[in-house]
């Protein structure tokens, strides 16, 4: 049987700020990455995710990013591997403490914004959030972009390594995202990207950007909440994949 | 055999900027006060001082704050308890993370600054560290200020308390501390500090500011290092204190 | 002629958050209240509502806060004076220079949130904002509640005082605030609010919570816009002085 | 007659973290980088340096940075330059605050670590510089390496364009910095550096790095303040000049 992980960005808001639903999404996806406190995230924020995710059965992974409230995380920061190091292996912990009282653990890590482009190419701070992963916990999967650096490098340090795809997002013929500065990078119809995620989740090819074929075998699709209409394509994502018999649940067991 | 702990904070400075003699002080005490990044402390200070202690044979605490960095965790801070209680726990899961890293774990708790002053009085806010400490983890010892709100709630919830002595301040005849603000209240003559730990430590009375005989029975005596000064001050503490034949060694084994 | 100005926050999102709808604020209001980064605002989201307060005939005044993004300025913070006062200048140092910029200037200070309730009967803390508003600029106006211990302090020290109602709050007998504690402190209905608002700018009574009659004479009503529902509100709190020949313009010219 | 200043940076404490002796180097140089909080400096100790420059008869600029207190300034940041010059702009108004208080005003501008070294070559962010002070205020002269992008572009601009060299640093043939990693960049004879300041300031040739002459001709000279040592340096600089016969005082008049 088929079977794939659904993911999203959950935790978002900091003190009197919200960002997304978080509500929503708890409803669709089956793993939340949820912000650590550095990009946003504030405690409270933290505990409440991790107690909701669990009374829903949706498994939490670690949202890291750089220490950058007001970039929101999306401006990348040349920072000492060792201090990046530190900084995820601190943002870890202090969800795993939430985690534990949800009666769960952090499960996975999947880097924010600026970071997870970063260390698609950055070979220093891509070894830097491998490190944090051995240093903290050797049997954390991660989450990331196939044919990245630091996916490489975490598969050979022996750490597990989980392929995500993006619902949204045109790809090249090479299997890489289109840029968003590209005119069709970001797909908007809610058939459509239910469609290319059905086909993602079944073994079949999705159109490339250049209208070939294209085969992706993803362990986990990324879908967003931040808006009323990414709340609703993420639904109909789930409902296609469910409807196509494609088990939607969580990498990690 | 009379016995004591000795405790200091440690890890008190953030990026560039550097406080205090944690070398030296790592050499003096049995029981290290980590800041844990809310008042001061960044993660590699973190994991250095986790590092560094576990090396020197020294006990890890959590010193949690109110996240204040500007004022460093002097300035009393109204905040909701709720958040409090979650700010207290991510603080001690960042902090857990580098003492398991470092082969050990968070092993006490102790708050900073204005929190510290705040739960001697505040119920609200007490309870909230209390509930902090139920939620992470029921069987950290915390250290505190004897007759303090937040000691007598942590020991009606279960949770083993320990008392702590100043080695430079001045006692009243009721066993309180001598207000900053009045003359007196500090001591600075080394000799004379080094000899009343002696007596606390050895069930002898200390003279208190009015001159009366005053019992304190400390599980831990509270030494500074922000200065050089401070740092001959707490050796001559842990001289004296061996010389007594005082076995000077962590509250927690 | 009758005549009342209108004043709002404006400008409390940070980064990647918002909050609140300024521009159909900037529709209504006479003074738009900036946030100046320390409980919100950043200094691009400064720079738009200073560009737009002006392309909309709007009078920017600096809305100062305690340095507390993740409480939003809403917790009060037991700051010393000096540092306060420092804070303060800084604050509308840096709103200033946008202001310039778009080619005006700061023309009145109104603090926010908790520092706004602390200064009422904080004696140092109200005398710290009154002093830094004495070392930045004499001639700058202060806006606030009637009766406050800062207000007071601001006449004695030569600074002009402008007071301000609430559009959408409960008054006791004395004139001063129902506590958002009790049932009845916040007004819901919108023809309500506008009918007080009428009132008090045409020098009619309006009711008070034991239904007497109360008479205040504002120079400034403050209306919210952090819901859609507040925006209407002040909406219809303009259309409803217009409507009844009230000038509504700012209280500087 | 020949003429230099003497440039560093002061006020580069945070709340209860000191770093350099202010007081010192406030009796060596004529002109002050003052901290304006991003990435050092809180609005105490701003408002103080202002306050004790005046006093010294010594210029203040403004030194402005990433937002960045955790990495002291010294990361780059991949910030969008819109966000960056207004980030530029809220620096420079919060300082210029505290020097209108003190009587004088901010009187040039010198971008700070990370910034620094990244407009030497960053179009898009040295442009974003030079329009924050365009917009700011079009006579605030810069100060900055020679050669750079950003002198290049504030000249082009019209700004006053200020060339400094560094006391204690070797140069290329080409005129530039030696960097770091390379062995001898950083000088350290307090006497060798007091003779190629006198050099640089009578139109007299250095030795560069490779044994050949090089002439430069700074309107200032950057002497640093953090180490004990550092301040040595800076009063044996400011003696040989003197003792040289040259003027030193501050570029801005």
């Amino acid at each position: 049987m088929n079977t794939v992980d659904l993911n999203s960005d959950l935790g978002e808001g900091f003190g009197r700020w919200t960002l997304g639903d978080d509500d929503a999404l708890l409803g669709v996806v089956t793993s939340a990455n949820a912000a650590c406190g550095f990009h946003a995230g504030d405690p409270s924020i933290m505990r409440s995710v991790c107690t909701r995710a669990v009374e829903s059965g949706v498994v939490i992974g670690a949202q890291v990013g750089y220490r950058d409230l007001p970039g929101f995380g999306r401006r990348f920061i040349d920072i000492e591997p060792a201090a990046l190091r530190d900084d995820v292996i601190y943002q870890i912990g202090a969800l795993d403490a939430f985690a534990r009282i949800a009666g769960t653990r952090v499960q996975y890590v999947k880097p924010h914004g600026a970071l997870y482009n970063a260390i698609v190419h950055h070979e220093e701070q891509a070894a830097a959030v491998v490190e944090a992963l051995l240093d903290y916990d050797k049997t954390l999967p991660v989450l990331g972009l196939p044919g990245s650096v630091w996916l490489r490098q975490a598969e050979a340090a022996g750490l597990r390594v989980v392929h995500e795809a993006f619902a949204d997002r045109a790809y090249t013929p090479e299997g890489t995202l289109v840029s968003r500065r590209l005119p069709g990078a970001v797909l908007h119809d809610a058939d459509d990207i239910a469609r290319r995620c059905v086909a993602m989740a079944t073994g079949q090819p999705i159109i490339d950007i250049e209208g070939g074929e294209l085969r992706l075998s993803p362990g986990s699709i990324c879908v967003h909440g931040d808006t009323a209409g990414a709340v609703d394509i993420a639904r109909g994502v789930r409902a296609a994949l469910v409807e196509a018999g494609v088990d939607v649940s969580p990498f990690v067991t």
